[in-house]
C-alpha cells in the first residue's frame, strides 16, 4: 500500500450546493478555514454556477477573494459563463462536469454528454489561454449507476473519462453519484480505467448513502488510486439525484487512513468540529462515523 | 468471492444491552419476528445474565419460550448460572464471552481471561452433557483494541482463540468492541487465526464506531471469512467499553452482500422497519446507512 494519499475537500461545493437553505458567506468562509487549519491542502470552495439554478452557492464572487491562501483553491465551471466569471477572478484551478448517464446529464447540466464535451472543449482552450499553468479536473458522475438509467456499463464510463483526457483534462473525478457502489464494481472499472489513463490521473468520488464508501475506497487504494474526494460532517448529495446521500466524510476518510497507518496531516478532531456551525446553521445532526466517535471520545456533545 | 455468507444478527442481546431503558418483552418478541420475516436464519436473542448486572435482559425466561420456530435462536451465558438458567429453557445454543485483553475481562466480567476459560470448560462440559448436540460459540472481544489497553498484539488474541478452541468451542466470534479496527489488521490478525483454526469456525463481530465496518468485512472475505455479527439498525455497543459505537448495521452487511452479488435471502425493506419500533421507545432516529436509504427510497420518513 502506499503511504500518500491525497484528499480532495469537497464540503464547501459539493457539500452545500444540495441545501435547502442558504449558508451565509461569512460562515462558508469560517468553514473552509476551519478545513484548511485541520491541515487540508486542496478544497474545492464553490461553484461558478447559475445563481438562480443553485442559489445556494450564489455568493460565488464574494466569497472566493476572501480564502486565505495556504490550500489549493478549485472552483467547479459549469458552462462558458461560469469560467468567465471564474477567470475574472483568478481561479486557477477549475472543474468540469459530465456523466456517464446519458439521462443524468440531460437532467443535471441540461446538454448531451457530447454537447458537454463540446461545451469543455472551448471552456479548456479558454481557460489555458488565460491561466496556462492552470489545473483543470473533469468529473464523470453516476459512473457506476444512474438514478434513472440504473447500471451504467464500464465500458461507457470509460468512454465519457477518455472524451475528457482527449481534451486534455489534468485530472478526472469518478464519481458514484448516488452511493451505491461496492468493491467487485470498483475493482472492475477502475482495471478498465487504467487501461487508458494513469492512476495518477485517477480520484474516486464516493458516495455514502449505503455504507460501502470506505470499503470502495479501500478496493481503490489497492488497485493504486492515491486520491479520494470527501466532504467534511458528510455534507451534501447531489440536487437532482433522487435518493442520493452524502459524499464520503472526510473525518472517515482520515480515521480510515490514519489507522491504515497513511498520515493524512490532518487533524481529526479539527475536522471533526469545522462543520458543526454550518450543520446547526442546516437544522441537521452530526451523522459521519469518524465525526461522531471524534466528537464524543471529546466529551462534546454531538447533537 | 464465496457465493454464501452467513449473518448472525445479534441485535436482541447485543443491541439491547447497552441502552440505558428497557425494552417491553412483547416488543422485544415483535422485533425478533419482525427479523425473521425478513429472513434472517440466526438470531442471537438475549443473554442469561445476570438481571441485577443488565436490566435489560432480565425478561431471557420470559422472552426465550415465546420464539417462533424457524431460525435458530442462541443466548448468551456468561456464567454457570446463566447457563443452569438456559438449560432449563431447552436452549441448544449457548455463547460464552472472554476476551484478549486482560483488563477488559476483568471489567466486564469480574474474571481474568484464565479465570474464564476455567469457567467455560466446567460450562461446556455440563452443557455438552445436558444437550449433546447443542452448539457452543465463544466470543473473543477487544480482538484489536482494548479501550483500558489500548492495541492488543495479535498473539495475545490468537492465544485466547486457542484456549476457547481447546474447551471445543463450535466457533469464535472475534469482536473489534469498539470498532475502530481497518483492514490491514484484519488481514494480519486474520492470517494468524487461520494457523490455528479452519476458517469455517471463525465469524467477524465488527462496531462501525469509526465507518471502517463495511471495509473490514470486505478485506475478511477476500481472507475466505464467511461469516458476520451484525445488528439490525445499528443497535448496540457495549455497556462496559467507554467510546464504543454500535454494532455493523446488519442494513448495511445486506447492502454490501446483496451489491457484491451473494445472495442473503433477507429482505432489505423488511430488515430496515423491524428496529424502528425499538428505536422509537429508545428515543433514537435511524443512523445505519443501509437502513436510512431503505427508508429514504421507500418514501418513509427515517424520524
Amino acid at each position: 500500500m502506499t503511504d500518500h494519499i491525497r484528499i480532495v475537500e469537497v464540503g464547501p461545493r459539493d457539500g452545500l450546493q444540495n441545501e435547502k437553505l442558504q449558508v451565509p458567506t461569512d460562515l462558508k468562509i469560517r468553514f473552509i478555514e476551519a478545513l484548511a487549519a485541520a491541515g487540508l491542502r486542496e478544497i474545492e470552495a464553490t461553484s461558478f454556477v447559475s445563481p438562480k439554478r443553485v442559489p445556494q452557492l450564489a455568493d460565488a464572487e464574494a466569497l472566493w477573494p476572501m480564502l486565505s491562501h495556504g490550500p489549493a483553491f478549485s472552483a467547479l465551471t459549469p458552462n462558458l459563463k461560469g469560467l468567465e466569471r471564474a477567470i475574472s477572478l483568478d481561479v486557477d484551478r477549475i472543474a468540469v462536469f459530465t456523466a456517464a448517464s446519458e439521462t443524468f446529464t440531460q437532467k443535471n447540466i441540461n446538454m448531451s454528454i457530447d454537447q458537454s464535451i463540446e461545451t469543455f472543449a472551448e471552456m479548456i482552450s479558454i481557460f489555458r489561454a488565460s491561466r496556462p499553468t492552470g489545473f483543470v479536473r473533469g468529473y464523470v458522475s453516476t459512473a457506476f449507476e444512474c438514478p434513472y438509467e440504473g447500471r451504467i456499463d464500464p465500458g461507457q464510463t470509460v468512454r465519457v473519462i477518455e472524451k475528457l483526457l482527449n481534451l486534455g483534462v489534468d485530472e478526472v473525478s469518478i464519481g458514484d453519484t448516488i452511493g451505491v457502489a461496492a468493491p467487485p464494481e470498483v475493482k472492475s472499472l477502475t482495471r478498465l480505467v487504467l487501461n487508458v489513463m494513469s492512476r495518477g490521473k485517477i480520484t474516486y468520488h464516493f458516495h455514502d448513502t449505503n455504507g460501502t464508501a470506505i470499503a470502495n475506497v479501500a478496493e481503490a487504494m489497492e488497485m493504486g488510486i492515491e486520491s479520494f474526494d470527501s466532504s467534511a460532517g458528510g455534507l451534501g448529495g447531489c440536487p437532482f439525484a433522487p435518493g442520493a446521500g452524502g459524499n464520503l466524510a472526510t473525518e472517515d476518510l482520515v480515521y480510515f487512513l490514519e489507522r491504515c497507518g497513511i498520515p493524512t496531516h490532518v487533524d481529526l478532531y479539527r475536522l471533526a468540529t469545522s462543520s458543526l456551525e454550518i450543520l446547526k446553521v442546516l437544522g441537521r445532526s452530526p451523522c459521519a462515523k469518524g465525526q461522531l466517535a471524534r466528537l464524543s471520545l471529546s466529551g462534546t456533545s454531538p447533537t
